[in-house]
């Protein structure tokens, strides 16, 4: 059996064109990118992540660059490649510059050696770091 | 057999205190964290993952927040513990508000759930984020 | 160097074919996946691997679809893109709808996100859950 | 720095405890798991987190239990301490039984093992597996 | 609803005393690990994964202590608190002393590092690594 | 927005070359790999990756295989395709046969399978293996 296909606009439902129509209204773009089109096949799911990611994304006490190269690290660190491209293309658009973008990566490697390097030599918390 | 035990400064090598000392004068601190005492039972990786920390942390096109921030991220996306203790701690030293914390997990999360939205539906990349 | 080849029943061992024989008559298939083609490299893995998931997956306290959905589920959080293929697919086989998909994928999702959510805000754990 | 301390009714904010009293109600419970208590520091999160939790969790084309024992599946996967504590809780309640439990996580240890057998071997998707 | 309790040999029924001989003769040791004494509530699972380990960590091509480094550098990758501290204790009892423990910390914590500088630079394979 | 592209030696900078020759000359190979030519982007990551790298997996107490065979178990636990591919090829050059490899896999499937199970159990510590 095959996997899914896109869901594209013109033969979405009224509920599922509701959200590609403020997805597309929000960003300012023609057509959602494949992801909500996949989403797609289970509306409730659609909506709910579309509009979680509208208020978390929001700038805030956090600016949106920030926030989109928070986005990135994470997908970097699991592996997700559909997500470090997307976010990765987010994240330029929001104003990450190849010196910001570097300077993130170097960050991400150092994060998930130095994780292992606490696991491994067993370091228990400081009292100054704990309750 | 029990794990190891921290390395203190008094019982260090002369090898292991030059570095102790630089962490010391770099972050205006009185002592090491735990982190860099169970590192000293391995020398050459206690010398290797400061001088890397030193280099990657230090704010050039991304501030020391922002580096931190992302350390966090990458902490709490793999599970930590002992990261997210220290890193916490040194995002809130850097600048990090409890509103910023805040929007931060909230990132976090939301990247951890729609990199397996896009897993699970096996989104195709779109031919705009290709190479 | 180029990575494995297949081994395809044609030229595999006794050893191996006693092994695919066994898959091709519990799953009533003509021929094996590519997983198992690969495995043959190692026999006694090969051997283990199948009658492993022969005794973990057959119906007990668990019916077949919901011990598929697991499996999927774990894939995705994993973000192995073979298994997800190829148990994606057992899964329908095994009588998993559109709809239950839709719904597997959501607490997928929703547990990726509240793992990251409890570890950022080092929840300790309530004593009710507690030994 | 400390970490974080939870926020008890007596001492939240209209909206915090508008969301507790909606959980406790939905659950019928006197009190809500330190989880929600940690989110509280964060109100637009705690109050978007339990709406997204209550609508996931929601019996629908996968009942409760089931959905239960996926969620304790991807938390076992992670290593996510509390969540294993506190969903494996809400999986017995919901009534997942011993041997259920038994079978769930050989199943979840069949999946982490095949994946990286998969990973490892370099095993091409099948073609029927394929879009 | 409390966690579950270790079964000691005292308690345990023939079918897990069988295992646990087993465990006990062919390590010669005088009581099993807490994690034996866990599994022990799913006998199948008990019996199936200590099968599995004695086959698989027999020496062979590879002799036991790498066996051994190789459990732990995984384990480490993934946080796994219980099996880092066994598997750092069976490693050493097989021969793995601190100078190799500080190495296979350091290839393990480059390799994670790396792992992700690939993902993020979303490094296509080289013609001479494809198939 | 496209993905980067890689630096061919030709269009390198000085501080780029000279990395480069370094890993030309330390592997006896006539060009680096795609890594190299990725990382490039950002010189003081692909100057300070290689040293550590050079330093890391040089022989020791651990040999050039061994640690071959550690850095391949980390990548295949991540799902790192690239670092599969790369280093799979580096530790048969390194000396790891068929069946070695057949064994590594074996031991890597294990480990990730009982990580799952001591999660899922919560199994506690043994006295012996605390501090």
């Amino acid at each position: 059996m095959a996997s899914l296909k896109p869901i594209e606009y013109a033969a979405a439902t009224a509920e599922v064109r509701a959200v590609f129509d403020d997805i597309k209204q929000s960003r300012q773009i023609k057509d959602v990118n494949n992801f909500w089109k996949y989403l797609a096949h289970d509306p409730p799911t659609l909506k709910r992540t579309w509009e979680s990611i509208k208020e978390v994304m929001a700038p805030g006490a956090l600016d949106a660059v920030t926030k989109e190269m928070v986005y990135l690290a994470v997908s970097v660190t699991n592996g997700c490649g559909y997500c470090i491209a997307s976010h990765g293309a987010a994240a330029r658009r929001a104003g990450m510059s190849e010196a910001m973008f570097g300077e993130l990566l170097a960050v991400v490697g150092m994060a998930n050696e130095t994780n292992r390097l606490a696991n491994g030599y067993r370091v228990p918390i400081d009292p100054q770091f704990e309750q």
